[in-house]
């Protein structure tokens, strides 16, 4: 980009233009920017471009902005590293930092581990308050980070309590920190999974909690705005893979386009192999159609309406999941909720679709002298394709989770994908008991 | 539930049973437990239900538990019950907080103004350090409840600075407010959407923000805590409508059957009427069919592809909306990725489905003399299928947008729909050039 040199881009220019910029242009906007402007439109990026970035300068660039970042982000941006770089950028760190990123790079990045600020305000329950707010004043400024809290540890850094900085403001300045502090702490264990982390903050509308290990030392605390990001990143992956493509893990307009379409192509090919057993099933019944084409009219608009219904128990009964509002073990009731929901549904449908064949039929005589023989045999399959889409779509979450799989896989074109051939087996079953001795 | 005066529920039993108890045990137990665990459920209650005990309590209860709720907490309380009982509500709060809620109350729930707390902390900039801590100190505990940062506000009340209540704490106690806090503050107006305040949390990554008006005058503050509900409910809302349902508004497992029946019976129903078109579209083509069987046999294969490439895209556009990657603007951009990614998975599909017919021809001679035509035909409607399928569900979302509706009625199942009558046309109208004085 020979005119940045001419004419350096403004912060807010080069933000709005980040997304479509080159790796080299991307450095070299920020190079041309003041200090503070860059520093801070480093700090908004996620750690996958911060490493990008800093891989990009030249080495004696790279310590002051690696430094300039907390052990928890520094630990991110090192794990979206490559992984031959990992070891040279922990070296750049000082050997504090240095210790407690490497603690931290030990836990998996989707853990409260991983999540966890290793730096936090600790207190004696012997202080007295005044004591406490002078340690605390004394502390250096970059372990304040996440000063909201300060935690009441024993010798063995077992947690006993906590008290909010600004309710220390407000205690005696007397009083012994064991006194004024909170014995009833909400905690999370450090390999507890970020979903759950998040339903926690949820829960208690707490804006940090502390990590803690099994036999209750505190190693770190998780803090509210962490887990705004991974409440957010989590539905994306559940829009995605519920839409029926792989969680992109990337921007839309900025993934690169090969990427994208790999991880459309992918799910997309293995729906459409399964779709091809509905060449299969319509095969099958080949004969019935050839006899009475009047039923292949209505293929579509059966086997889309078994899709649409699986689609709606599915992602009611994923999101449930995801909030924590269904566990397994709800899956009796949730199947009970279903298969009156299906069969309530597949009547409407029915209706319908009864009323349609038989009012297009007093008009326009679209569909012979067996039309009530045909709109039966329609709305019979309704309820049945409904039903069993709406059995299929509330259950395969269900299952998938019980194998060990993400709910979320049963996407809406999966379940579609199920229901389309059940579906064309229910109506042409349908259509042979019913029109046995008449159409066919 | 005469049980329960034999043995109460604990607490942990009734937050278990909660979602399938009916008003009245909910109630019952509530009043059974000790005062303090009793708050404490309640406090975790959403607005909705909160509403909902105080309301089935004597009136000589209500005013007690009303009042534990701070202002934001209430407003929201008594926006959740019925209409006619407002009123009555809010003459149980004392004085001042009647008028703090009422203010809220003008606010629409979904803008900064009716998420905000309207209690902070101000401070004068002419204060010292340590004047400030004084005053900090004897503020009334009730509203510390969100002091983790204190704002210096002129005598208009408009916002100079912010300092964080640890920062006041490392700084030098002779100092000035004004020459330790920060001027550059991140503000959201008072009528800035939910949403776009909870990117900007996102972004910014701050545990709360001031809510100003349009003279920067400030009038409350947002939490995290609050946004990270916004962040849930939001992604829930979008995730139930992308199924092709309406946004429940209330937890799977405990909204009323007949509630949850009408909200999909609803999208349902619509989805069925379009789909009738399906077969018109059919009907159309009725001739064609009877003449070759063979193309009815691929009909669910053809329209379900163009189906799930719709919902790919569609799910993909609606999330980088709603997370702000992709604003109106960009649908120029959005619109040439997705006719490259349509034109490439098309093309994909297409092979696979010509290499499908044409092996099963070889080993079963399932398609006939043409099966090489009938091959083509599929190939060329895949392209051409997943290439609308793909358009339309990328457009879509932005066309509901500009005429102002939410994007996320863009559904799976709406785009499906959409694309099935589409997809018949291509499919007989690449028949009818293709296999014209063969097959027709």
């Amino acid at each position: 980009m020979t005119e940045a040199a001419e004419e350096p881009l403004s912060a807010q220019e080069l933000r709005e233009a980040w997304p479509v910029l080159s790796r080299e242009d991307r450095v070299q906007g920020l190079r041309l920017l003041p200090r503070d402007s860059a520093e801070d439109l480093f700090f908004e990026l996620p750690s996958s471009e911060q490493a990008a970035v800093v891989l990009a300068l030249p080495p004696s660039e790279r310590r002051s902005w690696l430094r300039l970042l907390p052990p928890d982000d520094a630990a991110d941006l090192i794990q979206a590293a490559p992984h031959g770089e990992r070891d040279s950028l922990l070296q750049l760190l000082d050997d504090a930092t240095r210790k407690e990123v490497s603690a931290l790079l030990a836990y998996e990045e989707d853990r409260a581990g991983g999540l966890m600020h290793p730096r936090f305000a600790r207190l004696r329950p012997d202080m007295t308050v005044d004591e406490a707010i002078t340690y605390l004043r004394a502390q250096p400024r970059s372990s304040l980070a996440t000063l909201y809290y300060a935690y009441v540890l024993d010798q063995e850094q077992r947690l006993l309590g906590v008290v909010a900085v600004h309710e220390l403001l407000a205690s005696p300045r007397g009083a012994r920190v064991r006194e004024v502090m909170k014995t009833d702490v909400v905690t999370v264990g450090e390999d507890l999974d970020q979903e759950a982390v998040s339903r926690v903050f949820r829960k208690s509308g707490l804006i940090a909690i502390p990590v803690v290990d099994a036999q209750r030392r505190m190693k770190g605390v998780v803090t509210v705005d962490d887990v705004v990001e991974v409440v957010s990143e989590e539905a994306t992956e559940d829009i995605q893979k519920l839409g029926g493509t792989e969680a992109l893990g990337e921007p839309y307009l900025s993934i690169a386009f090969s990427r994208m379409l790999r991880k459309r192509a992918g799910w997309l090919s293995a729906l459409f192999l399964g779709e091809m057993l509905t060449a299969t099933a319509m095969g099958f019944f080949e004969h019935e159609i050839a006899k009475a084409v009047v039923l292949a009219l209505f293929v579509p608009l059966i086997i889309s309406s078994g899709g649409n219904s699986g689609s709606q128990a599915t992602s009611l009964v994923i999101r449930a999941m995801a909030l924590g509002e269904v566990r397994l073990r709800d899956w009796y009731r949730v199947i009970r909720r279903e298969l009156a929901s299906g069969l309530a549904l597949g009547s409407i449908l029915g209706a319908i679709g009864f009323l349609r064949i038989e009012i297009w039929q007093r008009f326009l005589h679209s569909y012979g002298e067996h039309h009530l023989l045909v709109a039966s045999t329609v709305a019979s399959a309704l309820i049945g394709v409904v039903t069993f889409g709406t059995i299929a779509g509330s259950l395969l979450p269900f299952l998938l989770r019980r194998l060990g799989f993400d709910p979320a896989s049963a996407s809406a074109p999966f379940v579609a994908t199920l229901v389309d051939v059940t579906g064309l087996i229910i109506y042409f079953t349908a259509a042979s008991v019913i029109l046995r001795g008449t159409l066919l």
